[in-house]
């Protein structure tokens, strides 16, 4: 059991960065504002969970114009792609272990 | 993608959640240094969690003399074992999901 929990990822482990990194694991870039409408979630809850998936150096954030307007995108980066696969792996073996009551 | 995510329940986010509610899954009871060891978490954090689990209604304690030592053990709940196989059902979803990449 010791195992998979290690390789658990404290980065992933509320539901909002569950959510986040679900959404940039499938779209190459998302805006602010897609994420909060799709993850429900406030814009200070959003930005300090996007602010530390940042630091953890799992996403990336580009600035832009588009025409006029600023617009602030968010991107999945290699190592986020990567360790947010290995947590899922951890969580599908946790899973696994329930499942056979071991 | 939203409704799985409004599946995973709050109370299980953490890792130390995850594992307290494995081991009680699988063993009747569990006393605090075998949680404590296994989870390889300091008594305040496990006493935190174990708290807020039981004020969940998720787990229960039990305090009983062994000899003239007093034992406190914990015990899943019926609805701590029901509440935790839907978070990883909803779990096991978003990993599929991923999977798809949808």
């Amino acid at each position: 059991m010791k195992n998979y929990l290690e390789n658990i990822n404290k980065a992933f482990e509320s539901k909002a960065r569950l959510g986040i990194m679900s959404v940039l694991m499938v779209e190459d870039k998302v805006d602010f504002s897609t994420l909060k409408d799709t993850l429900q979630l406030t814009d200070g809850n959003l930005a300090s969970h996007l602010r530390a998936l940042e630091e953890a150096e799992y996403l990336r954030v580009e600035k832009q114009f588009v025409g006029r307007k600023p617009q602030t995108t968010y991107h999945a980066t290699d190592a986020g792609r990567q360790a947010f696969k290995s947590h899922l792996d951890a969580l599908e073996k946790l899973i696994l272990s329930n499942r056979q009551g071991s």
